[in-house]
């Protein structure tokens, strides 16, 4: 019956390496709505740690995963209880129902018996604003905390962070969710037609997030290789996943990725409608992108990109760029003004748009169509241009209580990275950012997952509140699974150093617990505690392979004759002579030999 | 005759991966100095490019390699002419001496004929206090300058900087490298026993530099792996190498590693201070370290690290961290106070010390032995407390007209980079900060080349003029040679990225070339221009493998069906058309349907 091989490799299961748990780590479900976390075991009478687990069920051994069937829809029951969507008889969208109805891709859809919902404004701010505290916010709040209590002090203990105005509460309750949701300084995005979904929020007080891109292009890839790139993505941290496929059935891959992703979906509909004209910008019309939203919002997709701010006037602006429109979205859409020298009907149409977001609750990440693509490009008049209207826009969407979040560069280098941040919070107004690096230099292709993370943690610390990834393979091809997997361990790193910063509470008690580890000799704690257990544990014995040396009191950059780690336990010990007044008092009466000039 | 299979594998050859020139890549030399620059050709009419090239006569295939002989003495007519240094009998150190009269070395040693040298004060710190132009000062000019003339506005044009402080000029002349010299804001490392190495300089107002790590431990590797590591190493782009080995063979390893060199060669005398006692760090007197600071100044080491700011009261203050005393030095020297219960001999005889520096042009890299070994003691009272104490020996230093460079951390948040920044400035007088990353999170063994050159980009803006590289195996292992390109490609970006971000007059250029030809689709021309043309053609050819891919108007990312690029030249076409002022226009109009609210 199912004819496609590449197809059948993915149909029942996820790939074995994806569904394993971390080393020494159990999933724990905390509170009556089953926050998901993930317990790291310590050896000795050292506490376990909890850390934020975006893996979904994929890493609890006691669930039961099949790709056919997809995952439980965790929020319906919460969906339902609002009472205030109706159920459709089908896809309203005429695409939706022409692929439903296509015998042809019988094999290739995914059988989903649940009818789509629809209501009129269902988003979260309408909610928040009125008030309301979903389950969602409870869920998230828990969420954020990650579970200090408990742990003794010195490893909950912090550097002050510096936030750049950010305000980070020592404890999120649901109630500071809710009120960043309504302010619109933070979004949850939530389809409620993708029910499967583990509640999470991108805002500035919150843990900074990011986003992984998987999908396929005319040139590479299957259905089945897009659904193992998110499960590997979530086991690695990605917080959402972006499916930006270019290729054949799209839409059927869409639904697969979906209906397993634990994580919320992005998607960028205008590439979808541009595959519906045979990939021609002049056709394109408001009529058939429309059609695309409501398909891709019945799917179940959580936040669109959508270039709303590439406006007729700006294009002329580019001109005089080195890299000219490098956004795949913004050049289609600075396409189709010029073909009819008119203003871009997402602009002109944004009212509509907002009224098809707010009926499934889907948010906006307003896309930067003029980021610019060299270093050369940066903070130029088109970019700045277009982010003012991606402000104003912000407004219209917030009216109709639509949620936003705005994407930003890009490549820029370092002394101009704040410029970004700051116009941003200013002519947005405090909606999240979302960038893409930005990449802090163009001269090193093959390593921009690098170039980009500096740019990715000084952004986050400056205000950022989701950060795109970059892999090694950007600007050269599409990534691999090793290459998705190198780009998140950047943005992890980037967010987290970014989180240090900023001042999150729960952010220091992982490097306290990992470096205790590491001065402790406890090899395997330390593996465990960090953010890739696999490659720390591989790096360690390509050197000391045996099983004695993950207790050894030493390592191979030393090796056993002298250790630098042993002689603390000599200055403690001397410390506890009663030495320490005595050397401080010395220090203080300033007994230098030589005198400063 | 000569027994040692593992030395004889490298006696003769480097390894022929290090000694290809890059793609499309020809040495040329600059000026009556000769100054080495690499020539990277590019396709069409596009102008060549001239990067700053520290891989000496290794990739000139014109050059006679034998790794037996040495590299040319290329500095020795200008010591020479400069008439102060004795041509001694032989070494002075009585080490040296037994190392030379074991006829169990005889294999192992390089046939060195020529004698060392010695002066009084010999230094460039010296001669530029004296307004003595060296050759010294003159070819690094040059080499500063990376030709730029000639090249077109476009490709010149780059951001302003933000330079913290610090003052680029727009050409670096002679004059000006003398200045910074006379002024002890910029050191020049060279030996007048290391005469083979081409001169550079580490200083703020000048290209920020990178530093690499080599050497064998007790557990693992060779002499001659160490002197492949060097070749490939200095091929990838550092600019410095410290060889760090504490295994069997010191001597004789770092007299192959520096006869080979073309780059300045540091080390830290203690490590191998130790060793003569047995790794007893209690049993170090003065006399047997100075006897090494001799025996490795006559074997030509350009700079030594000294942890003379290790003082006995500060060691008390750190007893209340979570990770101790983590350099090795700094640990090593703590053990020796604790046992004597007396003040640090390195602090004591620093005089002494700053006669042998004056007498070979050694320079000082004063080491950071409390610096922070996690976030958590990141910039604690015993970090800052030695900083202070680099301060003042600084001060001892200059007095003698020694050379010296402040290291710096470590683990450090990103909130609390700059405070290091601005105290070493404050304390240490602008004398050139040397720092190692610093990590911005604990959290990524396996992934610290990436969480360090975040910080080292950050630091490096703020006005570090030489990075030292993290591998990816920090913490966990001896890193093999994949580990050292990967760590230097790292740090590579964050000196480049910091280069443009403190707006040194010869850094966008190389990123507006690669942009340009990223936009034009020269796919060759773009993989030469990067950091490792290498690893970039590597990674698009795993999805377009075909030479016709080379030259394509498109990539794997979009396909051909359409491409966001090839729509620039459309935007210029509707510019051209008179549209520009019209456009912008309308924009000073504000015609906006959605205005801000």
């Amino acid at each position: 019956m199912n004819a496609n091989p590449k197809f059948l490799a993915a149909s029942a299961h996820v790939d074995e390496a994806a569904v394993q748990p971390l080393p020494n780590s159990r999933k724990v479900y905390v509170g009556a709505l089953g926050v998901p976390m993930r317990e790291i075991t310590q050896s000795g009478a050292n506490p376990p740690l909890y850390v934020y687990d975006t893996s979904g069920p994929y890493t609890d051994p006691a669930a039961k995963i099949d790709i056919r069937k997809g995952l439980a829809p965790l929020r319906e029951k919460w969906i339902l209880a609002r009472n205030d969507t109706e159920l459709l008889p089908g896809p309203s969208s005429a695409y939706g129902r022409a692929r439903l109805e296509d015998p042809g891709l019988a094999e290739l859809r995914f059988d989903l018996h649940r009818k789509p919902r629809k209501g009129r404004c269902v988003t979260q701010m309408h909610y928040a604003k009125k008030g309301i505290v979903t389950p969602e916010m409870e869920f998230i709040a828990l969420r954020e905390n990650q579970r200090l209590e408990g742990l003794d002090e010195m490893l909950r203990r912090q550097h002050p962070g510096e936030s750049f105005g950010a305000k980070l509460p020592k404890i999120i309750t649901p109630e500071f969710v809710r009120d960043e949701i309504a302010r619109g300084r933070a979004i949850i995005p939530a389809n409620i037609n993708h029910p499967e979904s583990e509640p999470m929020i991108i805002g500035r007080n919150f843990l900074v997030k990011i986003n992984c891109n998987i999908g396929n292009s005319a040139v590479t890839s299957s259905i089945g290789e897009e659904v193992d790139k998110m499960t590997w993505a979530i086991r690695w941290g990605a917080d959402t996943v972006m499916d930006l496929s270019t290729g054949k059935h799209i839409h059927e891959t869409r639904e697969w990725i979906i209906r397993n992703s634990p994580v919320p979906i992005g998607t960028v509909p205008i590439y979808q409608a541009l595959e519906k004209v045979d990939g021609k910008a002049e056709e394109l019309t408001w009529e058939i992108f429309r059609d695309t939203l409501i398909e891709q919002a019945e799917q179940g997709v959580d936040y669109f990109t959508i270039h709303a701010g590439v406006r007729l006037p700006f294009i002329p602006l580019t001109a005089g760029r080195m890299t000219g429109i490098v956004s795949r979205g913004g050049s289609i859409m600075a396409k189709w003004c010029l073909a009819h020298h008119e203003e871009s009907f997402l602009y002109t149409h944004f009212e509509e748009i907002c009224e098809i977001m707010a009926a499934y609750d889907v948010s906006f990440s307003l896309g930067d169509g003029l980021r610019p693509g060299s270093i050369y490009d940066a903070n130029d008049e088109a970019q700045i241009a277009e982010l003012k209207t991606l402000g104003e826009l912000t407004q219209v969407a917030w009216k109709h209580d639509c949620q936003v979040m705005i994407e930003g560069p890009g490549h820029v280098p370092m002394q101009l990275i704040k410029e970004n941040m700051e116009l941003e919070l200013k002519y947005c107004d405090e909606a999240p950012f979302y960038t893409l690096g930005p990449l802090t230099t163009d001269i090193a292709p093959g390593y921009d997952h690098i170039t980009s993370a500096i740019g990715a943690a000084m952004i986050g610390w400056y205000g950022t509140a989701m950060l795109c990834y970059v892999t090694p393979k950007e600007h050269l091809g599409l990534p691999n699974k090793k290459d998705v997997k190198d780009g998140i361990m950047a943005y992890k790193i980037a967010a987290h150093a970014a989180d240090l910063a900023k001042g999150h509470p729960a952010a220091q008690v992982r490097d306290n617990a990992l470096s205790k580890a590491r001065f402790e000799f406890r090899w395997a704690d330390q593996f465990n505690l960090g953010l890739d257990p696999d490659t720390a544990k591989e790096f360690h014995d390509e050197t000391l392979p045996q099983e004695g040396a993950k207790v050894a009191h030493f390592c191979s950059m030393c090796g056993p004759h002298f250790c630098s780690m042993k002689i603390t336990q000599d200055v403690r010990d001397y410390v506890e002579q009663g030495m320490k007044e005595k050397a401080v008092e010395f220090v203080k009466k300033g007994t230098e030999i030589y005198q400063k000039q």
